[in-house]
């Protein structure tokens, strides 16, 4: 198998360059540890980021479905541990798995896929009770009702019971729409009266003029639009993605860009500037999150070794946005080895010379064959 | 007739002190020159906002209908100048004139009434046979094309032009519906192909998420979205208002929030800074423009005097809102005086402290009065 290669050059970190040289030697990653392994031990777990990598919209690209059968073994179980590592977001974890199982074909668990919104669940036992809003397309509420928040309302519903609170919901015949489906569920408590706890950005919002009207309400009240100013309740957004790569030929605005509009609006208006709080790669949390996760789904008993080196010698970050997935992977260091692809947003020649990755090739196919040459 | 007013205090500038002080003198503005003038000249005219001060959503307040009746004689004759004066828009002036004759009860002329975007007109012919996007709630597109513009598209018909533009356009069942109505239209050109040459914001832009993607895109562009990055075509705003007085107890953002969103995206993508032109009040031209139109309204012939002195003695801005109505007929200077209303806007008991008024009042009405008792 050819692989269009191009290592990152000798201008980067001396942990990598002895990374490339290790390659360029004998082809083999960390060889001269790899007898020092039990057979059965897991040397290597792969993080794959799904859009521009593995999907465009819903259609498989750069060979994904292929890539993936490669790293289960003949019966179709588990060979290789992997995880998808997305910012996107606003369905529950169980039902993206379902949704990949069938788009690429193999049998995906719920605990490997690891979204943008993931990190809220630990924030479920201090908000178990407490009013809180979930913001975004999709099921945002239904994804934070799996975390286990107990009283959490989609800010469709909780926007519908502020008349007038957004002057421009006249021309808005959609949110009316999706308001009357929340309004079905049973309501504990009366938001008018009670103070917002706390903001989750879930997923990419819909209606920004009214998101952002109905968040600076919140937030520089104290969580009780239309009354005096207050202390900001926290608000945590999943992501801060610029932009990225969707169906359009040039990239369109993410999470990041309405962070950025809610933030320059609200320090426009209120004495103290927006306190928030973003995941999401390249946040190296988010890979940290991930290197526990692999460990988890690894079929073989992949344990931290009793002389306390990390349980696996190489994890591959597989993505197409060098300041996401690269720049992500970078920062997060040992045991993070980076790989990009031209399918998404990087469509460069060389590699990116701001985020240069450990490995450029054209497709994900190429890089898990490249993976597995090298492991196995 | 009671008022209960306050005169702006002696710590502001020299001009209006000596115009507190001819009050309290006198009880009479200009009384020392008013012998000079024929008495079939009319001496004064008025600007009213509109919003907050005349109107609250489609209900008069402040006793606005009472008020403006006073302004005609017996016989339904206008016998004082005035016009509406509004950051307002989205319908094509004569249109609005129609809409204020109904809800305020006196007969209004589509030349009484100046909108945020009436300005626009004067690009008319520079842009009349040039592809221009008119954005806003309402009927951008009316407005335009009442104006001269011949190549003008809504930005909903715009955006259904480019497959995939919105990657949220498929949760927005609203912004189909208006481009199906546009769709109907004879199109001369393809959008696709022809680059636009002007944007223009006509009215408060609806659907922020995809306004704010879709005009990066024009603007990043040179007018041709999906292309590589070109020179940024002009963009106009029809006002700057960050914040205004709706139906909901705390003010609603307005075009200026918008403007800031925009901006503060597209500098972040963008090498150059957006270059931006708004208008509306307080921007003094505008000032400066209701000056003419007024001496247009004016029922007897008002004319520039010989000796060069304008031919208005005084000029009345009656608004709610300190920032934009008083602060710019503050800046237009002679022969501006200023009205703030607690109707709106401003709900102080004394006067602005940042942009104090010639005068406070509660209502219209009072302000009404006590123009006529000075004047007449």
């Amino acid at each position: 198998m050819k692989f269009l290669q191009i290592l990152r050059n000798a201008a980067t970190s001396r942990h990598n360059r002895s990374r490339v040289s290790s390659i360029a030697a004998n082809g083999r990653f960390f060889s001269d540890q790899a007898h020092s392994q039990s057979p059965r031990r897991s040397s290597f777990g792969i993080a794959f980021d799904i859009d521009g990598v593995l999907l465009r919209g819903e259609t498989p690209v750069g060979g994904s479905p292929q890539a993936l059968k490669r790293l289960y073994d003949e019966s179709g179980n588990l060979r290789i541990p992997y995880v998808f590592l997305t910012n996107g977001g606003g369905v529950p974890e169980s039902e993206r798995a379902e949704e990949l199982s069938k788009l690429l074909n193999v049998p995906i668990s719920t605990s490997q896929v690891i979204q943008g919104h993931s990190p809220f669940k630990q924030f479920a036992n201090k908000f178990e009770n407490d009013l809180v809003i979930a913001v975004g397309k999709g099921e945002p509420v239904a994804v934070m009702s799996e975390y286990g928040f107990k009283n959490v309302l989609s800010i469709d519903e909780y926007a519908s019971y502020f008349e007038h609170i957004d002057p421009l919901g006249k021309f808005k015949n959609w949110s009316k729409q999706q308001v009357g489906y929340w309004k079905n569920r049973d309501r504990k408590v009366d938001p008018c009266s009670e103070r917002v706890q706390a903001v989750f950005i879930v997923s990419d919002p819909i209606d920004w003029s009214r998101d952002i009207q109905v968040l600076c309400d919140i937030l520089s009240t104290g969580g009780l639009p239309g009354r005096e100013m207050s202390s900001q309740p926290p608000v945590y957004f999943a992501s801060d993605d610029l932009s990225y790569q969707g169906l359009f030929p040039t990239e369109r605005l993410g999470m990041g860009a309405f962070r950025i509009a809610l933030e320059s609006i609200y320090n426009r208006m209120h004495p103290n500037p927006l306190d928030y709080t973003s995941y999401g790669k390249p946040n190296p949390s988010v890979f940290k999150n991930a290197e526990n996760v692999l460990m988890q789904v690894a079929p073989s008993s992949t344990t931290v070794e009793s002389n306390g080196l990390h349980p696996f010698k190489t994890l591959y970050m597989i993505g197409d946005n060098p300041h996401v997935d690269i720049n992500g992977a970078r920062q997060a260091g040992q045991p993070w080895f980076s790989i990009l692809t031209r399918t998404g947003v990087f469509k460069g020649k060389e590699n990116h010379p701001l985020y240069p990755a450990d490995l450029v090739v054209d497709t994900v196919e190429e890089a898990v064959g490249y993976i597995l040459s090298k492991e196995t």
